[in-house]
């Protein structure tokens, strides 16, 4: 681009070793919020606390006078608003979203972009219109490929104006096994305005790229769609001019609720020595957690965990699971950690995979933990009265 | 402190010039979020926009078997449940609450701590009950100093273990002016974890660290606190050594509705020549804000916004107060910020005013804008079509 006023994108790049996270990044990461690790103790992620990732603006977008188009390589285009939406049949699916630059942040190098550590995760109970009941109602065409999801999000990216879109290939649209839904409905109220009011597109199993937000349009393509979000970025590469392989489904992933409590800056937990009963959740996008496994000494050891069993009802095939272990914690210093296996059998790295854009990162957690006896540190007496502390807090 | 395992608290310290944000930096900005600046746009902030801070994790909290203690220099304690709270004359105000962090990131040197950068701020209706009816039913003793409130948060800070604890001057927790009050609801509905579920404390006009959340007990003193978050933290430092002045009310602020779209990187907006409709928020805690100006070069120059008119049932006496500004924008780069000025005489500076801890930087926001026509930039055919994407993207 580099041709004047309009060049306001920066190259993509990674970061020099050692460099900090920069002013862009830091704007990113105040309004992209991740989801505290405390929160994994709810089955549904509270309002606010799920994982939120907007590329442009949260458009200022609500019900009235909202219509989602349907067309493209169709017989009978349609053009529905939410109120159309609400008297189809419905379906509710409790779904585990997770972004898929989560983990990029622990990257060395980093790819400068969106700075996730391990939270960009959170889950739902989303309600809408199964896609392949609206597409079947439209009546897909002959030699289709694939399906074209457009949001309202609009913005400019690496040089590029756009509206954010995404496709999805028809097969996987017209699916049962993926049950994609058109979702107006988040935990049984309204969506949010950050969680794509009044309509988005939620994809089982795959990550959050996928789950267009603000969706205005529906579009059948007869040719492979080629849009930025598509063919530039949530690629998978090595090298910069490398075509690369598209981001798509989850890869699996446990984290624990962190045990005992943090120190505020450095978020370090502090345990008492003695069982700890540790828990977390699992998930993957491959297929359901069949193991999770827990290492205290930043994945030198495992043993395995105790996983919660599956709901009867099926209800549960898009969510995470979870987990439980008791550790006996022993005074000194110890970095916990869990690693999920799924049924494909595809495990966490306790090295990081690395690619150029810092997607998929799902490398184990390493979470610094303190065992201390009472008399033994923090909670000394100088300390919890503070005597100490404006000196130390200065 | 640094005597052994204990030590888990890095210093205070400020950052070498040049220095990015570091890895724990990072943490807290994952986990304590922003106000997205878009949703300046809503009188009341939606739920999961309004920014939150959490010194250590959220705790597990649920009305079950809540109770809140009211005790010390009083005749006859009280302990109350969310049910008997309920029970009482209930109040509503719709109050801006702003961290007093927000603006930190942006000072240079900068204090290393939750990096904000302006969008540590939110408004909602909390509903509770008058702290001063309860404290009268409990009857305060003579010699009553301070008011000390004590949440459920549990951690280390700066080497002393502590349950987040503030207090208030008794005349402040017994006035009728500043309408303190003890919260369960927020915009109609239960506090959300994040915001204290199930009780906490309200203190109109002043920053959030004396909003106490999870809140457990309020004890009348007949001294001063001088608990950590009382006289170590939140106070107005120049050196070290000093003992600094108490942080308090929230100084004026004004904020701008982004104009137009923006970069994903750099954040910064892209707006077509000609008429460009800016509004904004501005509040302060010293009292209502009764001018605000609009600057697009800067801080150079400045002209008066339109402020609408206060609700004439006083109903927006604690929160942000709406302008608007007709911007006619010109080709070229521009950088808009405005500045509220409040009753008291109080406006917002253009140079931030700096402190060892990074309190209450209420400098005029920059927001940096490209004015350029469509033929002219980002919206060109080449950058719409992203022919020259990929490589710009990778």
């Amino acid at each position: 681009m580099g041709r004047g006023p309009g060049d306001i994108s920066t190259p993509a790049r990674l970061a020099d070793p050692g460099e900090g996270i920069g002013p862009d990044e830091l704007a990113l990461a105040a309004r992209n919020h991740a989801m505290p690790p405390e929160a994994l103790r709810y089955d549904v992620t509270p309002p606010g606390l799920h994982y939120v990732l907007t590329h442009y603006d949260i458009p200022a977008a609500e019900e009235d006078g909202w219509e989602l188009a349907i067309g493209g390589r169709v017989r009978r285009p349609l053009v529905l608003g939410p109120d159309e939406l609400r008297s189809r049949p419905a379906v509710t699916l409790r779904v585990t979203l997770e972004c898929a630059g989560n983990g990029r942040a622990l990257l060395s190098p980093r790819p400068v972009s969106q700075p996730w550590l391990t939270g960009a995760v959170g889950t739902a109970d989303w309600t809408g219109v199964p896609l392949r009941d609206l597409l079947r109602e439209a009546g897909v065409l002959p030699g289709a490929v694939d399906a074209v999801f457009t949001g309202a999000d609009h913005g400019v990216e690496r040089g590029v104006e756009q509206d954010y879109a995404r496709a999805l290939p028809i097969g996987t649209a017209l699916g049962e096994a993926d049950e994609v839904l058109v979702a107006y409905a988040m935990n049984g109220g309204p969506l949010p305005p950050q969680h794509g009011r009044p309509l988005r597109l939620v994809v089982p199993g795959w990550y959050g790229m996928a789950h267009v937000k603000w969706l205005r349009s529906v579009t059948v393509t007869d040719t492979p769609f080629d849009g930025f979000q598509q063919a530039v970025a949530y690629r998978l590469r090595q090298g910069a001019d490398e075509e690369g392989e598209p981001v798509t489904r989850i890869a699996p992933r446990a984290l624990l609720v962190p045990p005992g409590f943090p120190d505020f800056m450095s978020r370090t937990r502090v345990v008492r020595p003695g069982p700890v009963p540790l828990e977390g959740r699992a998930w993957s996008g491959g297929g359901p957690v069949v193991r999770v496994e827990v290492s205290a000494d930043g994945g030198c050891s495992w043993r395995d965990a105790e996983l919660d069993p599956e709901p009867a009802d099926g209800s549960g095939r898009w969510a995470w699971r979870r987990w439980r272990f008791d550790w006996t914690a022993e005074p000194g210093r110890h970095v916990l950690g869990a690693r999920a296996t799924d049924a494909r059998g595809a495990r966490q790295p306790v090295r990081p995979p690395w690619n150029r854009g810092g997607f998929a990162n799902n490398e184990v957690q390493r979470l610094p933990v303190l065992c201390a006896a009472v008399d033994d540190g923090p909670a000394d007496d100088d300390a919890a009265t503070g005597r100490d502390g404006p000196a130390a807090g200065r």
